[in-house]
């Protein structure tokens, strides 16, 4: 028999989606499974996002253009002057989710060998996509003891060599849920101008902060216009991560030149996600205020729950609806696997992502755990109650 | 400024793709364009399709499963046994079309150097794929004279190398409609099992048969059955391309489990697409035979008039909408452009695919055109008018 790629063998198999096989065999034998492991909120869709696909008029479901429908990418920059992003028309790419932008991001910009930085942990599909394109990631760890700020700019400098082609970063993040401060975006231009560095940044969490500071995107910091490399998505904002609608947004030229070969190849982006995608643009404001505080309240809710637990810790998530949580366990790996296996308490336990598969640095992120505030309050606090009796019954628990 | 990858840099811009600007210019100019470029075809979707985007009942447009809704694969399972195509549920993968099936074939088979050999001329997307996943496209020539018949396997043999990982086959072609017989069938089987290689089958245009013999799958094949990847799409039998729903088919478990993560890092084929690709599978006979008997006359229009016309000379394609034609010209790359940006008749032009694009040997295709019979035959007419008249006015015309 043919062997398979020593790529796709060596690839980590997904953190977030790896277990999913387990939760569901506990569904299937009754057990309710509280399913904080990945970013699907329970949230509505906004009404004008199936009003879109009751109103469709087309004979035809053809390809759209390879970089979008123009509707869409004209809503999406009137979507980005409201947030003082100025960029062209020309510089936005629709892409099939914001994993596909990462994905060609990755391929026009990095050949193999190339490395990039980015602070972990960080979400983990970078890692796969970064595989795809025979590129490293050279991680430069941030610490849950002070709330997964930026790492210093002397360990950037450290790591940098003549095959650093660029910085990512998440922000909001995904899975810490920190919110870089001006500084620190700063800082990062400092150096992307510096080294004359991509910077990668993914920001598909703008809608969620939580700070009440103006949001801080790549593109407000000058000097650095053409290195930005924007990942976007309307997934997370508008809750229809199943419509699969991202968008790349570059003032490189010559970037933009390689990534629509991509694009090409691929045909189009889905076109009904684009559909969708561009009635949810005009989302009233009264949705997207009460999602806001939805998620206000759930943050405030789990993380206070969460630190009433002995031996829990999780700091203050500013942005996203994610929290890193340390536990008290010897593995979090084998306690998440232990809760779906072999634990109920009430009829149910509690499915979450265990941290490893964020970290590349081997060892870390051992005793954490991601989860996701993605259930309202009621879900949310019988989750919690889950976790208290699993940590008290749980053979590696850890004082 | 960062530079941009080398990968991106020579990768091929679509030959189908890249000439858009140009047909759209001339559009803009007031100027008819017949749009023979690409595999766009005019037939209605299904009513079905339709009808299941009215009936959406949902709240959230939520994250499918990474390989796809169960029911969408049930319904795919069930299709698939219509041709005897024997797999079992657990062997379907839902993809982003059947590009992206491609794509995670490459992925999940091929590392940075290995070799797949491919009859050319070639769907040229391949390539911008295998350029992706660092892999080398191999082509073996076959040539319009004798209509694109498989090229001997002593040519094929020759071109083994320890890299050689897979051949790759699209049946029935694009670009060039042959459909393979038995014989060729059996004989590419013979090549894979003798040198342990992946086939990779491209069966999207399998509905489009004109011969009247039972089609033949890759799986139809005995004794490789774990050896073949099938790349699949809804997009062509039904009309809905610009849904992205593809499937990607394997009996080969290490196979699978590679491809499985590449899914997982993408989170999830489109949601909606899903929807719909599954109630298009319930189509009526009545709807499949119309379009079929549509192409039928559509293809015999086409190519009789094409043969008429003085130098240019097109084989009977028995399969798919497509037909490779020989042109009296100079370049067939300078005669497309100058279809779009310099010539007009009565108003109107064509937009044909250079099929350069569609070889890697250098100077082959060089007077060759790919012609897509996606539109009604009043339109077909008036486009082979046009390029009639073209033919006379262009400079660089060859007697």
């Amino acid at each position: 028999m043919p062997k398979v790629s020593v790529r796709g063998t060596e690839m980590p198999a997904s953190p977030i989606r790896r277990l999913v096989p387990l939760a569901n065999a506990a569904a299937e034998k009754g057990i309710k499974v509280y399913r904080l492991n990945i970013g699907q909120p329970d949230v509505p869709t906004p009404q004008a996002a199936f009003e879109a696909l009751k109103n469709i008029d087309r004979k035809v479901l053809e390809y759209s253009p390879s970089d979008g429908l123009l509707s869409l990418r004209k809503k999406l920059l009137e979507y980005y002057k409201r947030f003082n992003i100025d960029v062209d028309l020309d510089d936005i790419i629709v892409t099939t989710g914001g994993s596909e932008a990462v994905l060609f991001a990755f391929m026009a910009c990095l050949d193999p060998g190339d490395e990039i930085i980015v602070p972990e942990p960080a979400y983990a599909n970078y890692m796969a996509f970064a595989i795809s394109a025979g590129a490293k990631i050279v991680t430069i760890p941030s610490s849950i003891d002070n709330g997964f700020e930026l790492p210093p700019v002397e360990d950037f400098e450290k790591l940098i060599t003549p095959k650093t082609k660029g910085i990512l970063i998440c922000n909001p993040n995904n899975p810490t849920g920190y919110l870089y401060t001006m500084k620190e975006m700063l800082q990062i231009r400092d150096l992307v101008k510096k080294y004359d560095l991509f910077l990668f940044s993914d920001e598909v969490y703008r809608k969620f902060c939580y700070t009440g500071a103006p949001y801080i995107s790549a593109f407000h910091l000058p000097g650095v216009e053409e290195q930005v490399v924007l990942i976007d998505s309307v997934s997370k904002r508008y809750n229809e991560c199943g419509i699969r609608i991202g968008a790349l947004i570059t003032k490189h030229k010559e970037l933009k030149k390689n990534i629509m070969k991509f694009c090409q190849a691929r045909l189009s982006p889905p076109l009904l996600g684009q559909l969708v995608a561009e009635a949810s643009i005009d989302t009233p404001a009264e949705y997207m205020l009460e999602t806001y505080n939805e998620y206000v309240e759930r943050r405030k809710f789990l993380i206070d729950q969460l630190n009433k637990i002995p031996g829990c810790y999780s700091p203050i998530p500013m942005g996203a609806f994610y929290t890193l949580v340390r536990l008290p366990v010897d593995d979090a790996d084998k306690f998440c696997r232990w809760c779906l296996e072999e634990f109920s308490y009430d009829g149910a336990t509690i499915f979450m992502a265990p941290a490893s598969g964020f970290y590349t640095t081997p060892g870390m992120g051992q005793n954490e755990v991601r989860m996701a505030y993605v259930l309202n309050k009621e879900e949310l606090g019988k989750a919690i109650k889950v976790l208290q009796e699993a940590l008290k019954a749980y053979p590696g628990r850890v004082i």
